[in-house]
């Protein structure tokens, strides 16, 4: 059992996200998902092995979100037990003074993992035609040049912003960076649940946040800003995925399965040695032995 | 007396060298030169200290050169004095281990100058389509896929690189970041005579590196590298100035106009308190005095 990755991939921009359900049409058992999921993690930890070896490519793994969707946890399940050396995770929060200081690229910038690193952003650089976009208001803090209301946050300013990602995206490309960016999809109706749950439930209260309530009034607005984004930035080099988040060990089983057949066809390779260092090989060995 | 920018200023494709002499034709005297160049630096030190107040904009100032063409000399006498809270100097060698493991452009991006500030790079990514095109070998040293030897690194190769600086530049462009790019050109034979100096003052022998005798055999190369990426990169948000370097007060005095010319078109201002701002500070005042 594998997903069809085309069923949730999107690489240009005749993109429409109600042609995307927040639920798989075939059901699978919880079991046949975690098995699934087990198995997808294994081939994972093992290529993620030889992608550090290789030390070519990296591949950026891009997780953008309602709040509540599972996001962290799909994070968790899919990416634990790789080797944490070959593997980090940036979480991004409200931009600290320095980083408004900045070009909104700045900060992402510095956290593109490494050749032969897994780097997982959890949010990112999306934030800022999302959220900002939703609350046009927060670009005053960014103190940019002909913004002096929010009313200045035309569409032609949003479409020089995807012209930044896209052109930025497409630079990392052909500098081998693997880019995959997940939208994980929930409903409307779950994510009350869930927020609920969080309410109600003792041991979940403390990842419960006041705003969460009052941003989720904003929900439409955000699809269609998701929508517009995924369409202007959605490429070939950059697909976008877009994840039913409704069911978590759905979310958790597609987006496993979609990171294990990204590596697969990557297909990193251990570097062969040279006849050279192979010969410098030996002679240490003798050396070793001789002692 | 000032110098017409237009002289300098390279913004499109149709661009020779040739047409870019290593000395001014008007004769200056040092005298007068370095009188315009106080009067420029006292302007750019009161310009400066509006740029940092008003928070909207950088300035980023690109210095490129062959060896010995008085690059640090230029920054030296064109900035000192400027406020060193509002002036970051970064100078670029030999990309460390860690910037070898990113895109070419990551180490540059980080050291952008942030709102408010001047910043200067000393040699900058543009190493990356001068010594490393003139040298295709060191691209071995950056591990990127597809690139197994230097005969990989085709014009198709390049081209990418200069639509990735294109991009980048453009970006931060419309990111509130004023970019003025600056070739100090100077000539074959005033560079020998200076190397030779560096050779003979004991003075002046720290600053010679073996390594620069050797790189002059590729002087032509390195022209040809030189007009290449200017004509690619050329554009009017990120122009490039031909300075001529053959005479150090000569370079000195046109860099410092240049960049005198360009704060004032920018026109910083100091912003302006909002009328509740203003009756806080007048509250704040009454309660000092009544202590």
């Amino acid at each position: 059992m594998s997903f069809t990755s085309a069923d949730f991939r999107v690489t240009s921009s005749s993109f429409s996200l109600k042609d995307h359900p927040t639920e798989l049409k075939a059901h699978f058992s919880k079991d046949e998902l975690k098995k699934l999921l087990d198995a997808d993690r294994a081939r994972i930890i093992d290529l993620q092995d030889r992608l550090y070896a290789e030390k070519k490519r990296s591949l950026l793994l891009i997780f953008q979100a309602m709040d509540a969707a599972g996001k962290d946890s799909c994070i968790d399940h899919v990416l634990s037990g790789v080797n944490p050396q070959g593997c980090s995770v940036t979480g991004f929060k409200q931009p600290s003074s320095e980083e408004l200081g900045h070009d909104f690229l700045w900060r992402h910038a510095k956290a593109v993992p490494a050749r032969g690193m897994i780097g997982v952003h959890s949010r990112s650089h999306y934030e800022e035609v999302l959220v900002v976009k939703v609350h046009p208001e927060y670009l005053m803090g960014q103190n940019l040049p002909g913004i002096n209301g929010p009313k200045d946050a035309t569409a032609a300013f949003w479409e020089k912003r995807y012209a930044s990602i896209r052109g930025w995206e497409e630079h990392l490309a052909n500098n081998g960076v693997v880019i995959m960016k997940f939208f994980l999809h929930v409903g409307k109706k779950e994510q009350k649940k869930r927020l609920l749950e969080r309410i109600d439930d003792p041991k979940k209260n403390w990842k419960f946040n006041l705003g969460d309530a009052a941003e989720r009034q904003h929900f439409e607005a955000y699809m269609k800003a998701y929508e517009e984004a995924i369409a202007a930035t959605a490429a070939p080099h950059a697909p976008w995925f877009v994840v039913p988040a409704d069911e978590q060990w759905e979310s958790r089983a597609v987006v496993g399965d979609l990171v294990r057949e990204q590596l697969e066809a990557m297909d990193p390779q251990v570097p062969v040695l040279s006849a050279k260092t192979r010969t410098e090989l030996a002679e240490a060995k003798k050396m070793l032995e001789a002692e």
